[in-house]
């Protein structure tokens, strides 16, 4: 596929179906995850495919009760009580379906990352653009896909299932599977409401 | 260009000519990169596209600065040690002839998030997904770039110069111009080292 049709139709599908992902999809989508970058070229990242269906059955259940967490957030909250039919009552139907299935999703990968200390904001520009890879290869391959890190909720509870080691934060949970609906453009403010020329709150001319 | 050849030959090109980039290829770099993902869908990101030449200058001097602060981080003073025909003694040589030579780049983008109160790992979640799109737009478009954040060690400097608000953060400093070298697959371990299967440490099949 090209790669502007690629980039520009990858959205969030958190509807997905339960079929396997064949092994040599799987194996593209993960070298397109390894070639991103990290600071330093340190790579310090590693990735949990999980297709067991205990596994994934035990990471469903934390990921509902998750989701339980989030609706106390008050941004989360009030989006749940938009109009079922508005773009935030659409992503909460949405993404509450994906709560309450994220187990079926025929394959899970837990993006982690290796942290000296506390985690900050750019330890995630070592790792978050790895899952963009992610996301975007499996766009290409026609797979649905979305970026969740509500998992960090029950994170000592995935940690242990998993068997993730001190000095690694797990970063994003991000199901894989066919999509039940269609790939497309998603839902964004344009380029001339969040780009500035030269300096903050100015207009860029073409935008 | 196909998005598997984007993907596994997008590299840091930190040589870069001073010639511009037309306005209609930063804008689909710039379309790009708000297609990207962000919790809730807030896409509380923001881009600072710099192509003023004091701007940019003043910029690369705060930039030469930075890197003389990194130099004293152990891991990096470390690899500027290294061999110069070693991986890290490359890396470090490269980042040297950027940090000298930032300001020169045609266009800097920064890209900025949004944080209420202290930001975190997975605020990272919500921008450098855009930013991997603007870097990956960007090969796809024949122009090198790379994902730098060291402005950060001058950041109340960055902030003042391009009149960033209160509330918002800088998340990573992009120089994008066409390059002097060629694109080609980053030098990076490969799936097998960093995927597990079902649970840490456990090979993946087939990786």
């Amino acid at each position: 596929m090209d790669f502007f049709d690629v980039v520009t139709t990858q959205r969030a599908i958190r509807r997905l179906r339960p079929d396997p992902i064949p092994d040599v999809v799987l194996r593209q989508i993960m070298d397109a995850a390894v070639c991103a970058p990290s600071g330093g070229n340190r790579q310090g990242w590693s990735f949990v495919v999980i297709r067991d269906t205990a596994t994934r059955a035990r990471l469903g259940a934390l990921y509902r009760e998750a989701w339980g967490e989030l609706m106390n957030v008050p941004y989360y909250r009030d989006a749940a009580a938009a109009p079922p039919d508005s773009p935030a009552g659409k992503l909460v139907a949405s993404a509450r379906h994906l709560a309450e299935h994220l187990g079926e999703a025929p394959v899970l990968v837990l993006a982690c990352i290796a942290a000296d200390g506390a985690p900050t904001l750019t330890t995630g520009a070592s790792i978050y653009p790895a899952v963009q890879n992610i996301l975007l290869a499996a766009r290409a391959l026609g797979i649905g896909s979305c970026l969740t890190t509500i998992h960090r909720f029950r994170d000592a509870q995935v940690k242990e299932l998993l068997g993730i080691p001190a000095g690694v934060e797990t970063t994003a949970l991000i199901p894989l599977g066919y999509p039940l609906r269609k790939f497309g453009r998603p839902p964004r403010r344009p380029v001339a409401e969040v780009a500035f020329a030269d300096r903050w709150g100015r207009a860029l001319a073409g935008a």
